[in-house]
């Protein structure tokens, strides 16, 4: 017998077409076809920072002397888990080994937290806009996302906590926090985090709280992490990573911590079964823990001229709202204009300001609420100063011609 | 208001319940135990070869010269894809570059396989005793695995197609075989691929083949790639891996591979949400594609050695029944004792000869039929050839003084 497929009855899973597309690789195509046509694109659509790695990370890389690339302990290197934990220390983050589980990736870290702590159709409440991704890891798990909303108007600030009153039903088992937050650059106060905190205690939910922009605060303000919030120690999932702190987001290594001994145990066992977070990269990120001071010192003062350039300068622009980013490295914008999705795109296809054009991710990717941030895209600031001046040079004069402008 | 958790309601999730342990792990007290008594451990239980990387896959990381660790595409680096597909070619494997996707080791393009096939409680079919942590990503995805039993007396050939019908129910959507097989060492001849080929055409399902030890053939017998059979190329979904074809275990780089667009296309949107797999393992994966066939030759050589005086060791010893393995580097015994649980753990706490004992995976951790395989281990034979020796010695001497010997 010879067989043949009936294809057609071969089915793709509810889940996979459920999975979001990327909002901000969904315009690639088109910066593609703007470059081939000789224009120059600057990139504020992604956080692929052009800082460099530190120059400790890579020389470790090329002094790596095993004969064997080995598994790692499913839990990350012994060594790595007690760096980090110094490191928390020095953050006056009061954390054991133990209580440290390294992941490939934040990306990682919050797909076992959510496996480890909700079950399919359970409920997470996260403050509206919130990292695109958020929506796939929720999706991958069954978890189901209910958005707060935010507003720029506000600058973004954490939503009254009557607002979260009113969303948390008998299936709400978690709030999920980005702090300092991408896409808004929001930073939440000790004041706001323990707002969340009373409602978490309250209801007693677990609160995730995404912390990998930790070293990027300005204006002399600081991350004050979930961590420490008292009296919700069992409560909290601190997610974090190595990929923007050092510069090395292609490392994939990050990390789930949690005082919570129950969570960790459960979390080990999704880690054992893919075995181990990838070993070259953990001896980078173990190496990177000796960063010296001078390098963030420098890296923050770069960010904080960028920023100053890009938030200045937009907010020049008539009609143009960009609220003040306290921390990480992007902001959310508002533009006078029908909708982001076609503004963004004929920037790329239609337009050009001395062979220069610029990309952006339109926000509504990054909003839970359907039709919401029509009108706001996120920038990363991730490009030098010179870059960035151009950038907001091409959008002013594009806002200039757009013929969807409001 | 200070707040104060409840922490008895916070609760792990069914998932995290029902996930397994790790059976190559559980021992690894014990073996502590043993070690710090001072007897020599013969690592019997793990997949972690002691032969060496490629000095290609090595060099290419002493000359990471890149000044930033960035992200690579999502579906891994072009130049890594295309090397794939040339090596593939070369295996007479006649696939694309977009037919790959590369991902975070093989762990991770089966749970993408299952996110993006199954619904949760869709039920898949593999051949029963098979690698445990296929379990893990099981749970993880909501899928529900149904045995089908392969016998010890028959070498672990593939079960009659008639059981297979048997346990074929609406839920039914795939098969997933490994092969060669872990923890078996079974190959399966082109025969029973074909037989594989018909009931999944008859039914339509999805068949995942795992297929990462394919360098490890013995005896002048070849694997079969599923991705050849023909009329099911919709229904195919290759799990590939580094990790032993270049002794590269802890590099975290495997692939999905499939002539199914729309397969390929939804689990790229799984693989966008975690950003891109490891950088620096892709460029020692990418180096590691010019390995020379020496190499294989010299290690493929070295197999053989061990299994044959595993194999040849183990069946001389009165009682034990070990099948001769075709592929991989593991072989599932039949010990005549009470229980494998028991022997591993009282051979780790209670024995020693001449100062060494031997530590195994009881084999009930592979079986999905629980009862079964109780008085089966798992063992791999990645010790030198001396060790492997001294291993079986332990062995034979263990089993004439073992309590719970039958």
């Amino acid at each position: 017998m010879t067989a043949v497929a009936d294809t057609k009855a071969l089915k793709i899973s509810e889940k996979g077409a459920m999975m979001p597309s990327s909002p901000i690789r969904k315009l690639v195509p088109f910066a593609e076809k703007a470059k081939k046509a000789g224009k120059t694109v600057y990139h504020l659509n992604i956080g692929q920072p052009d800082i460099e790695t530190p120059q400790v990370a890579l020389d470790a890389i090329k002094n790596y002397s095993d004969q064997v690339i080995e598994y790692s302990h499913s839990a990350g290197f012994e060594s790595l888990r007690k760096g980090m934990a110094n490191y928390y220390h020095k953050m006056d983050i009061d954390v054991a080994v133990e209580d440290i589980l390294v992941t490939t990736g934040g990306s990682e870290a919050l797909i076992f937290a959510m496996n480890t702590c909700f079950n399919p159709g359970d409920e997470i409440i996260i403050p509206d806009p919130f990292y695109a991704n958020y929506n796939g890891f929720a999706v991958s798990t069954g978890v189901k996302v209910v958005p707060v909303s935010a507003s720029i108007e506000d600058g973004f600030a954490l939503p009254p906590i009557a607002e979260f009153e009113k969303l948390i039903t008998p299936k709400t088992k978690g709030i999920l926090i980005s702090n300092p937050g991408n896409p808004t650059g929001y930073l939440y106060s000790k004041e706001e985090l323990e707002q969340l905190r009373d409602i978490v205690a309250k209801h007693n939910l677990y609160l995730f709280s995404d912390e990998v922009y930790r070293e990027f605060c300005y204006d002399g303000e600081e991350a004050f992490s979930a961590l420490n919030l008292k009296g919700i120690e069992e409560n909290v999932i601190m997610i974090d990573s190595v990929s923007k702190r050092y510069s090395m987001c292609g490392a994939r290594v990050g990390a789930l911590v949690s005082k919570n001994k129950e969570v960790i145990a459960t979390a080990l066992k999704f880690a054992q079964a893919r075995l181990s977070p990838p070993t070259l990269a953990q001896v980078a990120s173990e190496a990177a823990l000796n960063t010296p001071q001078s390098y963030f010192d420098k890296v923050k003062e770069e960010y904080l001229g960028r920023r100053d350039i890009l938030v200045e300068g937009l907010n020049k622009i008539p009609g143009v709202l960009c609220p003040n980013p306290k921390g990480a490295f992007y902001c959310v914008v508002r533009f006078p204009v029908d909708s982001t999705e076609k503004f963004c795109q004929w920037l790329l296809e239609n337009f050009e300001y001395e062979g220069q054009t610029v990309m952006m991710a339109p926000a509504s990717g990054f909003y839970g609420v359907k039709g919401k941030g029509t009108d706001e895209a996120r920038i990363a600031y991730v490009l030098n100063k010179e870059s960035l001046q151009k950038a907001v040079k091409v959008l002013e004069e594009a806002l200039k011609v757009y013929p969807g402008r409001k």
